[in-house]
């Protein structure tokens, strides 16, 4: 897995007075907001006991432990110990990471904090405009989430699993293009003069039950994922149409599951929380009683086996999928073989001698 | 396990037009019948993304991934590619396995294919007889078939597990032989003058509370018994008294589990369905909440420890069951020599370049 | 985890005419009582087709197997096959653990049955006063018992974790004290003039809001804990007000879980069921929805890891626990030491050919 990238850790408006504990990338990581309602990020486990801050209490700006009462700050550092004379022991710090809200979500940095830029976040704007209304879901997929991005990459799959969001033989009528750039796969599907399919059927304004439709997916390494999805009038420009701009976020919890942060937006019927609603839970409907159920089924089929070790046969559809897989490949390699070449930075304390020395 | 010999898949009439998923000796596979009705086995996994083709939908005479919709015969060939030009992609082969439809069962071949020799199946055709009725069911137990094969083979257990099958002491005056052929062994107990069981007490037809109960079991490797269970009046011959054949088909799942396919008949009461349904739920109620729990735990005592390196104590009854382990070991052992003994064949298709030359 | 112990495998009340079984240490254990009402423990797996004896029943001074009926004493020697001659097999034998009633409970050996010396228990008859009432119960727990040690040892926690048995701040005011004798561990805890806890006003029967509590522990290896918990008027005598003291044991049941059986006296109310019942019900609370999910998460976080090569900061309230880490570490050490130097006792029985001659 990719250290040194931003995922999200969840969505902004989620994040109220009450802490939370998630594992993202194998590690356990509390996140909460100090009483200025600024959101952190620290490593969840106490270092006294084990306990998980990310289940604790915000005391003004620290986390406090729910089982001995250690506080620590947005920094990792033990600021408060009610135990005794209150002396701070020695290895009472938690690893910080940095976080950053933007565009409704929280994006954290896995890797080396000092190599954490936030211009490096992909711009998704988009949904902080004031003619975009947008909603926001979760989803837990019991799969590596390199499976979900070869889902979402290769969308000829809902013309055989979303009956929602395709016609009948609309894989076959698809024109496609690839294109790559150094840590972004695009994937261009067009379908054009077409029947509409029931999704877009929701918000469409126009007569004639045909339209130029387009389904086109930009991945930016390691695991977000933009689908730019409209219709128009036949002939008529982009613009001028309904559009249903979705975000996918993955971040990885371990090696075999996934988180899956996903927002939806329209340029229709903005004021129109019914039709909002409805939007998102037709959505919501296929990713996780159609997609979810057959990820989880191949990662139980391939059952921890490598997926190239597997030999798998190739379909048109799947250029931008094997693009990202290799693109992922090597920057985790790159990333591995730097990490390999410098030194690990030492512990800010030495903790070596802590049993025989520290205990009272 | 063994490779090179017939398993129960399923009961023929369970399969109609949708197709299912099992796995077997640790092979998923999946089966459909095709358009014209014929049943057909071939490997469950897809070869593009590792869909269940199980999962899938049956389209003239093949059978459809769910996924991304590639089609396949029941020889494991693809048959339609819905995608770009339609052009059959290398890889695009799955297993097939040998299949026969007998007895109302569906028997597979695991082994290699040109070793599958439908006349070694057994003959159970009395349950094709006019004169017999039968009913059919299906359990799945958390434990090795070696087990289940235990517990059938030595129903000296009846007299403490199943107070429905047995009498109070009737262990004890049981009368006991074992044989054994080529791939065979024989169980052979006689309680004579005995009373009459619940369960016999069922289709017994005679004035008098005793008769000359059998309960002979004949094991066929590796993993079909047939229990030939009847009663008589004291003295009288065996064929005037009524009779409750029974097969048990075990085919491993796993190492750890195992399929149960048993199948009971009489030659009382055959158009009685109430009768039919009172016998069939005495019997599963001993197998599903009496057998199945016992073995279950045994494997969970075993904790995976091989079954002779715990040194078990051996009983009278033990002399049909400890000679089918022991053929079946022997079986196994010259199965796995002769496969090391010549070399495996080659792929129909070299795939060992395809990342590199065959992604679009 | 230490085998020449005394350990609690039961409250005496519990066991009746049904048999237990229980896992110990790793060890499958039947617990019963023979006819006669004195109660034994044997190894739980038959060795016959290794069932579990535990869910046998009860034939006189016996233990029936549930499985194929073999009855075996409270020696664990076979009394009875029911079967062919009735000849009791070789090795028809299993293991029998000392067990002693007592206090209540019911004391197990897990360790060389000739070093089980009943005066070893440690003494808890104050619960067989007349003028001390108390209740028992029991609870499982997904964790290490070392970690429950470690939550008994420092009750600090109760000001975070426990609003019942605490008041605000009441940690930071405590007068901590740690002793240490061969196999024992002493925690003070002393808080003056200080105002009631919910728990305590439960039974205090004085007219001024504060009080002298105080939370002693007496640790003795491996694994029972004694809590002398009580209150008195500020600057009267400890004998004078309400006392709670509750036993805590803690049995292995394997490495990373434990039986957590908990008895809770007092001196006040002791017939009234009301009270008693108010009591047990805001420890249990506590125990079940507090501790146990605290304990089951900081095991999670450790993931397996070993407590010392997390390097745990240590606060002040922790001398206790890593003293009684220390001893135990030192006990089991030693005890595997001596193990290693003297050679493993010979079988009873030689059953190493028993496949090759023993079977009929």
């Amino acid at each position: 897995m990719l250290k040194n990238a931003w995922y999200v850790a969840g969505w902004s408006e989620w994040l109220g007075d009450t802490p939370q504990r998630i594992t993202l990338l194998g590690e356990a990581v509390a996140l909460f907001r100090s009483a200025d309602g600024a959101a952190a990020a620290i490593s969840d486990i106490c270092p006294h006991r084990f306990a998980s801050l990310g289940r604790g209490r915000i005391v003004e700006d620290t986390l406090q432990c729910p089982y001995h009462g250690l506080r620590f700050d947005r920094n990792g550092r033990c600021a408060h110990n009610p135990h005794g004379d209150g002396a701070i022991p020695p290895g009472a710090q938690v690893r910080a990471y940095p976080l950053v809200e933007r565009h409704h979500a929280l994006w954290i940095w896995m890797g080396a904090p000092d190599a954490a830029d936030p211009s490096a976040i992909p711009d998704y704007s988009l949904y902080d405009r004031s003619d975009i209304a947008s909603s926001r879901d979760y989803l837990h997929v019991g799969a590596s989430y390199e499976l979900i991005i070869d889902n979402l990459l290769d969308l000829s799959h809902a013309a055989f699993l979303h009956p929602f969001l395709s016609t009948d033989g609309m894989a076959a009528r698809s024109r496609c293009k690839f294109e790559q750039e150094d840590r972004v796969v695009h994937s261009y599907m067009w379908n054009d003069d077409e029947p509409i399919t029931p999704l877009f059927s929701m918000v469409w304004d126009r007569p004639e039950p045909r339209g130029d439709m387009r389904s086109h997916i930009h991945w930016t390494a390691p695991s977000t994922l933009f689908l730019d999805v409209g219709v128009t009038g036949v002939g008529a420009p982009v613009e001028a149409g309904p559009w249903l701009p979705s975000l996918h976020c993955l971040t990885p919890e371990t090696e075999h599951s996934a988180h899956y942060f996903w927002m939806v937006g329209r340029n229709r019927g903005q004021e129109d929380s019914t039709l909002g609603a409805a939007i998102h839970a037709g959505i919501k409907l296929a990713f996780e009683t159609e997609d979810e159920p057959m990820i989880r089924q191949v990662a139980a089929n391939m059952a921890g086996r490598d997926f190239w070790s597997m030999r798998p046969a190739i379909l048109a559809g799947d250029g931008a999928a094997v693009r990202a897989r290799r693109m992922l490949a090597r920057l985790i390699r790159d990333e591995q073989q730097a990490a390999l070449s410098q030194p690990s930075p030492a512990s800010t304390v030495d903790l070596s001698n802590i049993e025989e020395h520290s205990i009272p």
